[in-house]
């Protein structure tokens, strides 16, 4: 693997001393305060995070794949998924770290050449999954970490130390019951944190006790994910989380705004979850207006 | 003006014969209860109002440029904007209409070109304007005249019946004091009418009053935007209105929802916002998976 033919010479947004900078300075949101990754889908959603104030931003592979028209999974080309990514990461001064699903690729060789891109595309970090989506089964464990060992390779080669968020699924399809399942989740995650990755995000972790525990069992920084029922920030971080991601919950809560909306006009003939609490045309313009400077 | 030229033989989509259906369908929309139109942006918001039931749908040009990282007005490629177009068209099985801006065009040769290409995209009407977005000015009526004419020609020798929603913007951008640019509005509306408009769409329109008057002057199908302070459904039927449309709202809401949940993220650090009256993952993947049948 040449990080040269993976990554070239320069990227689309800023030089890659930037870009460096911004991979570092990612790095260390990860120790110290909860880092707190709104996940956006297009220009407009991941401008609103950073104007809110996240220091870093993520995208949604969910929210990605169908604003553009494809169900999640990666039914969508290649060449259009970067293109989005590179769109993002242009507009924003923050890092921007990106859900690639299954890095688009089954061989070690072909995820880290897709990863390659994304990264030449702008993102500083990836999310990386150990199962796979259309036959809804995991990876054998071996053939993940075979994956895995080649996105550390190209991190650890190149100028642009990107982060390293390795995904498992155990919670939801490794085999046997409740306790089997998390038994998984914390072989799986101690075998990628020992291969190098830089952060372990168990779907669906949930609740306080399961979060203590897995993170006590992992001793690295460990990813959970907004869902109802998941400790607020303060109590994350005395259960010792580093990162905190919306997922796909911020479409989820704007489609279901957007329902609210539909029902409102067509049973009562009034606008008011349309008029109400939102922005204006010249902030929905600005979110995709070049910016004079930092924000 | 050959149709031919700008139609083609066949649409991306359905078969000419139901989009030529679907064309009178939304024709005849513009008759009897007011025709409630929700404008999207893109695949998902389209379907989400599709599902919660309206009869038609358009786009919103703010909405639709943001989300692909441009500021409104017609700085996006034309392919670009044509490629979403399809994409929405293809998955709705209701009627879609297109804020077009101005034709991405200044000609009525290149607008009529354009026009036509939204229509093969899957269109079965389009909004048109009558001032220039980057000056911020009104054309000349004769100017606008001719491109109207343009369009209409090509409505009239296609199969597809487009409607044509004639926008104007005397409310904003005509010379002189408010009364005389409501006279500018009724005249510009007369005369795009009388050229073969099916629909004046007078951005700004927004009192009971004016709306009842300007109804009343045009003698035409009219259509009004969401807005604070506009009257509701009931309201807008008693007073002639043929047709309401969303304009931008729905994505102003959506955003300010972004907003609202990330200060609580970040101040309080829960998730209500995010995660109360959402949709969820099988909701969301729906929106982009190829439906079975008809809504």
């Amino acid at each position: 693997l040449s990080v040269k033919a993976y990554l070239g010479s320069q990227t689309s947004m800023s030089p890659m001393e930037s870009q460096s900078e911004k991979a570092e300075a990612f790095r260390k949101m990860h120790k110290g305060e909860v880092l707190l990754l709104p996940n956006a889908w297009d220009v407009p959603s991941a401008r609103i995070f950073e104007d809110s104030g996240f220091k870093a931003i993520a995208t949604s592979s969910a929210g990605m794949m169908v604003s553009l028209g494809y169900p999640d999974g990666q039914r969508i080309p290649a060449d259009e998924f970067l293109s989005v990514v590179r769109k993002v990461a242009t507009v924003l001064h923050v890092p921007l770290s990106v859900d690639t699903v299954s890095g688009f690729g089954e061989e070690p060789d072909s995820v880290a050449k897709f990863i390659g891109k994304v990264i030449q595309a702008g993102a500083v970090g990836i999310n990386i999954e150990d199962f796979d989506h259309e036959s809804r089964t995991m990876r054998p464990l071996e053939k993940q970490l075979g994956r895995l060992k080649a996105l550390v390779k190209l991190r650890d080669e190149s100028d642009v130390r990107f982060v390293i968020n390795a995904r498992t699924d155990s919670f939801r399809f490794a085999p046997g019951d409740e306790s089997d399942r998390f038994d998984e989740a914390v072989r799986r995650g101690r075998v990628y944190r020992d291969a190098g990755a830089d952060c372990i995000y168990p779907m669906g972790l949930v609740g306080a006790r399961h979060i203590e525990s897995y993170v006590k069992s992992l001793e690295s920084a460990v990813n959970v994910m907004v869902r109802k029922g998941l400790p607020p920030v303060g109590e994350l971080k005395r259960l010792g989380v580093a990162r905190l991601s919306f997922g796909p919950s911020a479409s989820y809560a704007a489609f279901g705004l957007l329902k609210r909306a539909s029902r409102e006009v067509l049973e009562s003939g009034t606008y008011t979850t349309l008029t109400e609490g939102a922005i204006n045309f010249e902030e929905l313009n600005s979110l995709a207006e070049e910016r004079k400077g930092p924000p």
